[in-house]
């Protein structure tokens, strides 16, 4: 694993160059998925359907089979052993608890001269959960999606997940009978967000898209992108690890490995100012990589993009990680809270030597849709606020508008508008 | 001036005809950009100089040119007009005053496990805000851009306004200065875009770039989106006016005709229940189409894109106004308030018949960057919190943390992650 230190003469080079990640867009993937959008606005259902037997060899053979019931979903969760279903519930009950704390309320206040301002905040009224099927098919994004819009108020919360060869993850099912779902339809790549973007006969258009997916799915996203909101196109996985003082340097190199085993393009940096432990993390990480189940993606992942530094101190430590804007940041010290303060920029921050990322991607309550990239350096976790939204609210009275209006009229003549300028002169005139 | 009526025969689908406004990505103006945007990435500086003196017909020789001072910005301000030095400056204090509103705090609480949840708001390091140069060069979007940025801490604003053959709008400077701008560059077009995402010797890359602009500036911040954060790309301004009862004519014919002035293909649609109310408002929008300065814009705008719509009743009125999610909405009549109460979707709700749509482009205190072409079904007004963002804060304790670990460990093994199972497992076996 590579190994760096701050006092390298080429650190920061080095450094830079091993955050960089930069995805390319292919002009033919983008005519595929484009056309796709453009089929399934005109075909609607049956263009869904056509597709959906084609690419997931679903063996559905009319639409109507491509939507799963409530009763479904519902013997989906009773299917579930007691140990897993209690688990599930857990969870779901705490990223509820959690996102509770998120929502936001309208205000609004009267002003020196007698008009009454303010901001309303409503919930869309439907959004589209998209998550994948097959091997990536994991219940906590069902939940981590769906639970903060159905906190938000979100009316009708529509899932589409594919099923290859028909074939469902029960557990998923489970998952959205717990979060809100109202609706299940067993689709998915472009198909289904074009779908969800413009409706069809069959499935209603939505407000928001969120969750996970392939190439095709972001890049119909991304397409469909102003018809509709989206959530982030999410990057590789990361985590970065700060240390310092005692600490179990095998447990701090299976939390690495955690992000490890994602994807072989993940990352997963080690910070510390104490070489020995650098040293026993690194070991562990190259004793672990024998025995893991996922052990080629994750040697891949640590192999090309992970890296053990060694600052200096923990200044230096602080200036590193808002360099880089982790998604995943573990601050394993007696002092991480005050630590924490100066972190200006991370997805998500997990304090002390008993808080392991994996906890945050299941049940300790936020959410793990979390910026990657370093775009924590100006975006948020996906949370209550994405499926809320705010309306300005203005009510001027007959005297309170007078100062108001005679200040739009001089600004507006000085813009060249001059029907903005009657509109308000009526008004004080 | 178009006239429909909900009782119209296909009134459903000449509406949504109406309301339809798609913008084409043109594939050469794409191209185009992405060459400026690669071009700035390479040569920095020099690029950056020589499509502003080739595009602009700016007169700089070396790019320090291109760079005003705090004292050009304050000179700007001292030399306006006590009138106009006024209004600017109750504008900005009353756009302040209300966004101050809307600035998050953080937040934490300790669960029944003993674990510690939290939210951390912090603000963006360096934004970045467009202004458009010419005649589009407006004071009030520099308030509106700089000013929640400022609110919300962010420590570097930098704004950049292209200056066409070197001219500048003193009163945009001005206002960058009441606002809170710490740097100003006098460029313009995807290049400025290109050099705020990416940086260049002279200009720092910033974290998120916002503003109005033509459509290379539109096309440059989808391109750079995600490298940094962006505004919505607005569409074109709309107003929709609902009025019932006692209400004058003239003045709601103003109130449509300042949105029709900004663009031939803004929208203004009239929507009441009084059959006479609305000759009355169609025949003054005629008159006034005779006399304003910007008619010809306005006309093609009205006679286009205009309506005015007769309904059944006020509850037909709500529906109507759900569907179109204004980025605009005036409510003129006694219960606007009441009324306001039933509308899901818009971006700012003007109320009552003392509050023109023209108060809240300029001083009453909401921001006049509001979402267009519908998406008020899923997006807000720009605000502080588009300057701030939310970093999750987990921390448990060595008992706390044990529940949570067992729950990880179980889910995290239904989802094939063995080292999220494993690193979960240490915390608590």
């Amino acid at each position: 694993m590579r190994r760096l230190s701050t006092q390298d003469q080429n650190f920061k080079q080095v450094f830079a160059d091993l955050l960089a990640f930069e995805t390319v867009s292919d002009p033919e993937l983008l005519k595929t998925v484009d056309q796709i959008i453009a089929d399934v606005r005109q075909h609607g259902d049956a263009h869904v359907l056509k597709l959906t037997q084609q690419f997931d060899r679903h063996p559905a053979h009319q639409f109507s089979d491509l939507e799963l019931t409530q009763e479904q979903l519902k013997a989906a969760f009773d299917g579930l052993t007691v140990e897993v279903r209690e688990a599930l519930e857990l969870a779901a009950n705490r990223v509820r608890e959690f996102h509770q704390a998120q929502k936001q309320d309208g205000w609004t206040y009267v002003d020196a001269l007698g008009n009454t301002l303010g901001q309303k905040v409503t919930p869309l009224d439907r959004v589209g959960i998209y998550v994948p099927g097959g091997l990536a098919s994991y219940p906590s994004s069902v939940l981590m999606n769906a639970v903060p819009a159905h906190v938000a108020g979100v009316p009708e919360i529509i899932m589409v997940v594919p099923a290859p060869n028909g074939e469902l993850n029960p557990l998923v099912l489970a998952a959205a009978y717990l979060a809100g779902v109202i609706r299940v339809f067993t689709i998915g790549g472009a198909q289904a967000v074009a779908a969800l973007a413009y409706g069809t006969e069959s499935i209603p258009s939505v407000d928001k898209i969120t969750g996970p997916g392939n190439r095709f799915v972001a890049a119909a996203k991304r397409a469909v992108f102003g018809q509709v909101g989206i959530d982030m196109i999410a990057g590789p996985s990361e985590i970065l690890v700060y240390a310092e003082g005692e600490n179990n340097a095998e447990w701090l190199a299976m939390d690495l490995l955690s992000q490890a085993e994602h994807d072989t393009v993940a990352q997963a940096v080690f910070i510390t100012p104490d070489e020995a432990l650098l040293n026993a993390v690194g070991d562990w990480i190259e004793k672990h990589l024998e025995a893991l189940p996922k052990a080629e993606i994750a040697r891949t992942s640590i192999e090309n993009r992970g890296a053990l530094v060694l600052v200096k101190d923990r200044a230096e430590g602080v200036e590193l990680i808002n360099q880089v804007a982790p998604e995943h940041l573990m601050l394993c010290l007696d002092e991480a809270e005050k630590m924490a303060e100066d972190i200006r920029h991370a997805g998500a921050i997990f304090m002390g030597r008993y808080t392991p990322e994996a906890i945050g991607d299941y049940c300790a309550g936020p959410n793990h849709v979390l910026p990657t990239s370093g775009t924590a350096r100006f975006s948020s976790p996906l949370g209550v606020y994405d499926f809320q939204k705010r309306s300005s609210l203005i009510m001027c009275s007959e005297q309170g508008v007078k100062t108001l209006a005679k200040t739009a009229d001089v600004l507006a003549q000085e813009e060249n508008l001059d029907a903005h300028a009657r509109s308000a002169r009526y008004r004080y005139q």
